[in-house]
């Protein structure tokens, strides 16, 4: 038998409760043992809920509590959730999180926390919702030396963009659309703005990498610049435009990540990722390229990534679980300056202009643009090669082609 | 310290040799420990492989040197193997496989017997080659009740598949090409005729629903009599010709598991899925759907998963992996004549007979086509609805869509 205290009875959390109830019976098989809900955190009071007789307001009713081998932290943010995670662990309790805000900015102190407290700290669903991702990528790639990682972390933007694509809506008409069906929060800035995805791609390349890797560190630019232009344009050419967080293993230990959006070629599979649902591309130097592909977020998906963590400590709670990473430091994470691709680059001159600038390029065209409009994919080129070129150039948008 | 003996040096145990030795410190760091390959077993000399001095030809050497800790079997077939890997086992030692043959039909027991002597019995690299399917579905997906598995299992007939479709090659055409590049084998029938792809479905149904699934109850059509005609048929109203290895979920413990040609949708992910590469995609109660997808076949990528497997073991060597499924029973697989879809007929009649015998249809069109055959899309139904209503028309293919 495994008690769960389950801290904060939001979307997950509540999912969590209602996955660990529906899927009881298999869960317990799979466990070895029944996993029970003991107690609920939260500040709000639920009396019509199956599960009213757990809730607690005091979260040192579960840290006393000897028989709570598990703790899942699905608060959100890095200021409660960091205490009660802390406290947890200290307290000799497994932790459970969907929490990348956290992860991201304090995942080594509490890994570190955990290992000294002969317990484990998890978060698959912080990665991709229920997407299987970050065990896979500890477990089942570990043959392999990972070269790059590419991710469309974020379902709210990659909904956003889908809408712009597929409907012809504007930014904010797509965003309001995602607000009302729930997938976009009322302050969007989180996800339209790339912190979200950020978030995400430091844990992805820590985990890659075997450091930590701050969000500050990641050089991030979210969705609010990608016009309907923009999405026309390279659907001329047989692109999508996507948000993407990328990791890639630059030599002596260094790591570029960044997230931006990009111009993914319908030939790859990442460019028929639609709607909320989410997709990391991992390159290894022996299984090459794999993809994962899944809902990022919601209710369920994220509730059985959570609870999968949980069944893997109720199986066998003392193991070492080899998803430590070590201290980041100052000078980990270098520029993208050095990476070299195509770029898509629209901007106010004349296609001969463009030429002149940039040597050979692919001018794309789409109906209803301005006469002074130019737009095009340029050769491979790195960011500052690029700049240098059009110097002078009053550029509308420019974005990397992966 | 952990020390391996590879059985059989192919493609794949030459593979294996090649990853434990490129990605030595890599794995050594994720391992707690070198992985070292102490004996390789072929009938065959290799005086010029680095790894000449590990080469043995009596595989009792091995059984009796209480130094060997893992043994990997690349030796496929069903013979030789099943000997081999049972004398390991009973010798104390784990084995890691990339046998789906020797699975699909001996699992069970094999499975038994290494619980039996406390050791592990791992086969990540039989299905899906390089990507992460079996322990994602067992650890990563433990939350959930699995409803539905949809995999692109075979390589082989998925590039002649895609050149058919891309290139417009017959059949007979894209497998001689297929031949040429080293992606089927002389002797093609394993997986032109659906062998493969059913092993690798028994054993992802296995694992799905705890109980063994043998090969001969599962109904298994190759791709051979997958036309031009019906490719472009399927192209003229957005679908792909798929090879499919199924398995869903029924009511009292049963499964439906079949392997077939399927019309697959292009706004489904697996359309998508090119060339030689694989996808699984899984359907959780709680999860919704997530895809795998990868290289699913070649030295390096299957040497992938077959190596996390041994550090999945040297990690641990005592851990019970949970990957352990029940006996078979003869009831176990139900026909899938149950299953409602809508199909696709090509027939020698007019589109007016087509409309009298099946109903409200979608028609569909390609040039060059002879005046007297009809194809098109049914209303959902099932197969021995559709045989019912086609009784006496002369059909040239039916497949179900996806």
């Amino acid at each position: 038998m495994t008690k769960v205290a389950i801290l904060g009875f939001g979307t997950v959390g509540s999912g969590v409760a209602e996955v660990l109830s529906k899927n009881s019976q298999g869960i317990a098989r799979r466990s070895g043992g029944e996993i029970q809900v003991k107690y609920i955190l939260d500040v709000r009071d639920f009396p019509d809920s199956p599960f009213k007789d757990c809730f607690v307001k005091d979260f040192s009713i579960i840290e006393n509590d000897p028989e709570v081998d598990v703790v899942v932290e699905t608060i959100g943010g890095a200021k409660v959730a960091l205490e009660f995670t802390t406290r947890a662990l200290k307290a000799g309790k497994s932790v459970v999180s969907s929490n990348k805000e956290l992860v991201a900015n304090h995942g080594y102190e509490l890994l570190q926390l955990a290992k000294a407290n002969g317990v484990s700290y998890l978060f698959e669903a912080s990665v991709g919702g229920g997407i299987p991702i970050l065990r896979p990528l500890t477990n089942c790639l570990a043959a392999n030396e990972v070269e790059q990682i590419t991710g469309i972390l974020n379902g709210t933007t990659n909904y956003i963009l889908t809408r712009m694509i597929k409907a012809g809506l504007t930014f904010e008409q797509a965003l309001k659309e995602a607000q009302d069906n729930g997938y976009a929060e009322k302050d969007p800035t989180a996800d339209v703005d790339g912190h979200d995805a950020c978030r995400k791609i430091c844990i992805l390349s820590a985990l890659a990498c075997g450091q930590h890797v701050y969000p500050q560190q990641v050089p991030t630019q979210g969705i609010r610049e990608v016009t309907l232009a923009d999405v026309a344009y390279a659907d001329s050419c047989g692109y999508k435009i996507k948000l993407l967080g990328r990791c890639l293993r630059e030599p002596e230990g260094k790591v570029c990540a960044f997230v931006a959006p990009h111009l993914v070629s319908c030939e790859n599979p990442l460019a028929g990722v639609e709607d909320v649902f989410n997709a990391i591309a991992v390159t290894g130097n022996a299984v090459g390229d794999v993809m994962f592909y899944g809902r990022g977020a919601g209710k369920l998906p994220t509730a059985s990534a959570v609870v999968a963590d949980v069944i893997d400590i109720a199986r066998d709670p003392k193991r070492d679980r080899g998803n430590q990473w070590g201290p980041g430091s100052e000078d980990l994470v270098i520029s993208s300056d050095g990476l070299t691709s195509r770029w898509y680059v629209r901007a106010n001159l004349s296609m001969d202009q463009a030429r002149l600038a940039c040597g050979e390029i692919l001018p794309l065209a789409r109906s209803g643009a301005p006469a002074q409009e130019a737009a095009f994919l340029t050769q491979p080129m790195t960011y500052p090669q690029l700049m240098d070129r059009l110097a002078g150039v009053e550029t509308c948008s420019v974005f990397r082609v992966l």
